[in-house]
């Protein structure tokens, strides 16, 4: 009878019960249709990603560890097959995934997650393989530690989203209004999702805020996913146009903003959907706390600003006629099609991970969180 | 050859060679098609304004004033069959315009142009028809004065967007990113626009501007419209999400803001189209100076301020369905959906009126703007 948990638990990246599928909900027909995938083929994983079937930096993480899982569990398949001497080695074995987690990785290039999850899968894949070429079954063997190392980070992810929301949930008060951009709820990570982890855990504590989703132009992940997530959880939700947050904050409805984060630099920067720095600078403008939420995986130690962080321009189709019945503008218009931006450290309040709620001086607060 | 000359001179809004019809350009169809409809009855003319055929506060003016005058000959005509002593006197004319007016004006409350029409060409039909109750031919000779008064606001306002323009050509040099949000160009006016023209009127005079366009949701008058008047005009444009101007002006793309307005309170505080408040907080915040440009028949003396301006709160639909091909959105989400937003005075850098720049301190500029 616990509506939360038929929601913030569902399935939306998973494993097929004989580890050569991933098997994902496929996100860009929500909220009108509910349709699994089964990703057999490198091609198909990389359309599913680039194509947001599955969205939202944890999510496309662990989508993307059981990708190079299934790959190496289908090259092990075929190994199997062979004669003895027509064998791969191990270093070749290696060298066939390091080229499909390339792949993986060039689907979309701003979330750190995504190279960060392949990079790991193929650590566990090489500690496997040890120092030396082995003959025998060796494939079969580096796959399965991959596979081991994959759902390990699925495990984590969980973990990680509970340890967030607890945190998260200590910056609010009940009642609260919670204004959220984008996604970054069950769907796009695991359990209880980062941003609105929170407000899901809250509900389940009895906790109730009122939320703002914005629509999050354009591809609506706010319409078409946070109020979704959020109306099936019971969780009191309004929907708004991306340009009503500062309305909803001058008319004094919000007390705080949560936001998810595809990157966070050293210094507190944090890349995330397009909009979420316009957000920042209306909370500050309002006097509103804005809150980034997010694992630590997503601090890229390798950026030390946002100016580090790679932003992906997509197609113009996505602005001008994805999602409408006819094309609402002239057809050959220019666009400026962005799908994240960068939101200067200055206009943060904190960064809430699993480890704890990080504060400025950033570099001091991030440095400590990614080391503990 | 001028490219200009068949765009800004559109004719949106006029009367039928008859006068017994209004005919608009139907925006809600643009820019897949460009058709014309016959407003005749009161009913039709309600319609086309509170379903956005006719928009812009300017243009619903101009629009008002002509269906006042259409409804006027209209019953004059009637009038002229009837016998003699079946004949109504003025004052019943008059009061059946009046509540005509009133019909009218509640279309949309936030248009204060809307309001303002109707009242000056009651006046106008008030002083044709003089202190007494006459009884031969009075409702035609009011209807004529009535025609005449429209007319003059039509022409007055071209006269002032040309103002306007050049006012508003003084602020901004050669080459600079300009972003404008919504529609005040010369379909939501009449020729040149208001924010739009300075930057119609560059263009006629060798001044290029590189415009960024927000699409303004949820009506999208920002890609349906003006996208599609500037690129006519030749215009180099830029359609973006409403929330992209924040990576826009942080990437030093924005030299200036131009808006159009619906109404402005005495002290400077300005209602326009929702997300202009929050253009304006992010120009303050990035350091831009952001411009409100619009007639002084737009100034409301009776709006001391933005406290005292209504806003309209739309349907739901228009965020959940509206445009798209299916629903975006859960079914029976909650929306909030109000059409404009009331800009701060102090983040409002001037307000160009076709009487001249009015700077802080509002109260005293406007005032004598006004005055003027």
């Amino acid at each position: 009878m616990n509506k939360i948990k038929t929601v913030t638990h569902v399935n939306n990246v998973r494993l097929r019960q004989d580890g050569r599928a991933v098997i994902i909900l496929d996100q860009s027909l929500l909220p009108s249709k509910t349709e699994y995938l089964e990703l057999e083929k490198l091609e198909q994983m990389c359309d599913a990603i680039f194509h947001l079937k599955v969205r939202g930096a944890p999510a496309i993480g662990i989508c993307a560890a059981y990708c190079m899982s299934v790959l190496a569990a289908r090259i092990s398949d075929v190994e199997g097959m062979k004669s003895c001497c027509d064998r791969i080695s191990d270093k070749n074995f290696l060298d066939m995934m390091q080229k499909n987690g390339e792949k993986l990785k060039v689907s979309r290039p701003t979330a750190v997650n995504l190279a960060w999850a392949v990079d790991r899968v193929m650590d566990a894949a090489a500690s496997a393989a040890g120092d030396e070429d082995s003959l025998q079954a060796g494939a079969s063997t580096i796959a399965e530690a991959m596979c081991t190392e994959a759902v390990k980070i699925h495990d984590e992810d969980i973990s990680m989203c509970k340890a967030i929301a607890e945190y998260g949930l200590e910056l609010v008060n009940p009642g609260d209004g919670i204004l959220t951009h984008c996604n970054a709820g069950p769907l796009a990570t695991s359990r209880y999702g980062t941003a609105l982890g929170p407000i899901l855990l809250g509900k389940e504590k009895g906790i109730d805020f009122k939320v703002f989703a914005d629509e999050t132009r354009p591809l609506l992940q706010g319409a078409r996913i946070t109020a979704y997530e959020l109306m099936n959880a019971g969780v009191d939700v309004t929907l708004i146009c991306d340009n009503m947050a500062s309305m909803a904050m001058k008319n004094g409805w919000i007390q705080a903003c949560f936001v998810g984060c595809d990157r966070v630099a050293m210094n507190g920067d944090t890349a995330n959907k397009i909009g979420t720095s316009g957000v920042a600078v209306l909370a500050k403008h309002y006097g509103i706390p804005f809150y980034v939420l997010g694992p630590t995986s997503t601090i890229d130690p390798r950026c030390a600003t946002g100016d580090d962080i790679p932003i992906e321009l997509r197609s113009p189709d996505e602005i001008r006629e994805k999602y409408f019945a006819e094309s609402v503008a002239p057809e050959d218009v220019k666009c400026f099609n962005p799908a994240f931006d960068v939101t200067d450290h200055t206009l943060i309040t904190a960064i809430i991970t699993e480890k704890g709620i990080c504060r400025p001086p950033f570099e001091i607060s991030l440095k400590a969180a990614t080391e503990k």
